[in-house]
């Protein structure tokens, strides 16, 4: 069993989009044989990427407030909110709050 | 995108330990390809099951504290706390504080 908390993980260097953090908590690295458990922070005002791909992402959002677009209509999200992402549907996660936007998101292991 | 605050999901009622509830955000019903993510809410001085399956879990503390147990082993968790369960762990969470504990547990689909 591990156990980390997500404030004590390294955020990862490679999300290129402003004010984005990506924590990876769980994944293939500590023998997960499925799926990865990553932590998103999104700065107010700020997004993830606008795209689309063949996997799936399952989100908790964990705290704050902002919209999560589905083939470009955008929805409001909260703490609480669980998002189910479907495969090949373009999506993007906006903070609108004043306070950090912070979720979980599941995603299969690609290769 | 289906998005669901975990407060207006409707208990399971399958589950069986007291003071335990689950409750089923994203699943092959709604179409999830590989795994589903249920959130789980243990009342204070109650636990879930001690036991051991195939599958592994990947967990995200929402709320609350408590303990994870390993193969016998107990260990403190609080909110913000990442946990993964190896496949054929014995494992059991236990809420020690006097708010609800509550989680999110991703499972692979087992058929």
């Amino acid at each position: 069993m591990q156990i980390r908390n997500v404030r004590k993980i390294e955020p990862e260097k490679t999300v290129v989009m402003p004010g984005v953090t990506m924590r990876v908590a769980i994944s293939a690295r500590e023998g997960a044989p499925h799926f990865a458990m990553r932590y998103f922070e999104v700065a107010p005002g700020q997004a993830t990427a606008d795209h689309s791909h063949e996997w799936e992402h399952e989100v908790y959002v964990a705290k704050g407030r902002g919209e999560a677009m589905s083939e470009g209509k955008w929805r409001p999200i909260e703490a609480g909110d669980t998002v189910f992402v479907p495969p090949n549907e373009r999506h993007q996660f906006k903070n609108t709050g004043a306070e950090p936007l912070e979720f979980i998101c599941v995603v299969p292991h690609t290769d």
